[in-house]
């Protein structure tokens, strides 16, 4: 592994974690890479109606790739998926020789989005893998803020590369950006402190996500308005990884994906909130549910299938977003 | 070269376009993938302050790939670029051996915007290259929509692909999608027929662009709120190429870039929109200006850096924007 990589890593005193662990799951990203990569009539499926299908195959690689990477360490006790959503003991393949560190006490639970954003997998469009990595052997019935140690998003672009987010009690937290290579697996950092940026910004970028909640709550079609007006740039792939890997490459920005009556919440808190989240804060970010504004990492999950919705990114954009989108109901319960 | 792919473009009896420049052109998309593959660090520097400098470094790249491929077509004439801006003649590399279908009457000139979407480069979005072939020895002051025989449209994503639209008089239109190999130059036909489709559509989308315009707009501003009130879903990555490859993949989309007093027209006609437009116009679409509702092929460059804001996809609704931007314009002309 490049070796300031592994210098920023070790510092967090988890050698099964930052010695097998991530770098299994980015080595898995760039077998994911190369497999989307050459996946050129699954994509053409996708155009076609009978997307479902086609999808699942594309998912259903991923999904195999991560868990064997997953099979390959020992310190991996269970896991869980969007694709296969319970917690399951994972079953270590022969070649997992189990060294004296992971030999310690680590034990982690992993639950993980091995595909996200398959709805533009057809038109070539940036997608990503979600990762959560859990102290213990469960994630669930556990403080999120807590337990979850670490996330790894993998992204699909032109390049292929990760973000790491790494959150361990009595470690200073860490968010870095690395680079994978294609053929040989070289890993090397290109940002080794991914941070959000202070004030004054020169461009503020905006992802309005399920934009039509807009047509039937007047709070989020106002706040939708005022970026207009205040002349945000507008930028929205529809892929949950991209869109937030947006705003910690630009230093800002805020995603909003509100919830209404109409308009349930979608997002999986276990696959897809819980690490997004601590790879923004890790990053000096803050994700909140829009729906009371509370921390997304504040409350345990009661169940693999638990959904949300969610507002994430720059801290002070997302407090104004808690204003406008809670304002009227906190005032209502004075 | 794929022998579907082949017989595809033998129909427009252009052998020097369909066998030298077309083929040298998507072989030169595999360049330019593979170049921005091992790019981390010009993305890096994209993060940072000093953009301008390092976008440069990629562009240039690019650039260098596409002119290296046109030195090698005898048939390629003339050629300017957005980093070039003027037509000039193409020295051809030594190896241009030209063949008894070269020493014919073909004559191009090649337009080209080597990279598309700098600004998205660094979060690790998808960009793209967009390319115009014209018959003769130059593109300006000649009827695009019969002097613009060819457009190719390269995207570089999770996998790189190809749009290309063909439209030589005489011949059919065509428009098909090419997937490309990364190491060994393989091209292959993903679709063979690329057409927006025909109502009822599940899902409409659309893109916004340069929505800041909609604050002192109050069409542009009626327009995104009836697509919100209409439950269209928003894709927009800011990238022209992936945004308007989104709606070709859909089978539906518009985009839309209006122009306005404060908000000028940035959109280069030669690089960008008369490309775009014949692959829109192939596709079974429509490409106009948001000024004045005429078909962007319609007028002839006055030069190369001649600008204008875009609306194009699905033709009902390009045909609705042009109504609702232009509506109040055209009633006070009565």
């Amino acid at each position: 592994m490049d070796r300031q990589l592994d210098q920023l890593l070790s510092s967090a005193g988890r050698p099964a974690l930052c010695q097998s662990v991530l770098p299994a799951l980015l080595g898995c990203i760039a077998d994911i890479a190369r497999t989307l990569r050459t996946s050129h009539t699954v994509a053409l499926a996708g155009t076609a109606n009978a997307f479902g299908d086609d999808q699942l195959n594309v998912d259903v690689a991923a999904e195999k790739l991560v868990r064997d990477a997953l099979a390959k360490c020992p310190a991996v006790v269970a896991a869980s998926s969007e694709e296969d959503p319970a917690e399951r003991p994972v079953r270590h393949s022969r070649d997992a020789g189990q060294t004296a560190e992971e030999a310690s006490s680590e034990q982690y639970t992993v639950a993980f989005d091995p595909l996200d954003g398959s709805s533009i997998i057809a038109p070539n469009w940036t997608v990503g893998t979600i990762v959560g990595i859990w102290d213990g052997a469960s994630a669930l019935r556990q403080p999120p803020a807590e337990r979850q140690v670490a996330a790894v998003l993998g992204v699909y672009g032109p390049r292929t590369t990760a973000i790491v987010a790494l959150r361990v009690p009595g470690a200073e937290a860490a968010c870095l950006e690395v680079g994978i290579g294609d053929q040989d697996f070289r890993f090397h950092v290109i940002r080794s402190r991914v941070r959000f940026a202070d004030p004054p910004f020169a461009t503020r970028y905006f992802a309005p996500a399920n934009l039509r909640a807009a047509a039937e709550s007047p709070s989020y079609m106002r706040l939708i308005t005022q970026y207009v007006g205040k002349k945000y740039t507008l930028r929205y792939s529809g892929g949950l990884v991209p869109d937030v890997v947006h705003a910690l490459a630009k230093g800002h920005g805020v995603y909003v994906s509100p919830v209404t009556a109409a308009s349930r919440a979608k997002l999986r808190r276990l696959y897809e909130l819980c690490p997004i989240a601590l790879v923004v804060e890790c990053a000096g970010g803050r994700a909140i549910d829009p729906v009371d504004g509370e921390e997304i990492l504040a409350r345990p999950l009661e169940g693999c299938d638990d959904r949300a919705g969610l507002v994430c990114g720059t801290t002070d954009e997302v407090d104004e977003v808690k204003r406008e989108l809670l304002g009227a109901s906190l005032e209502s319960c004075r």
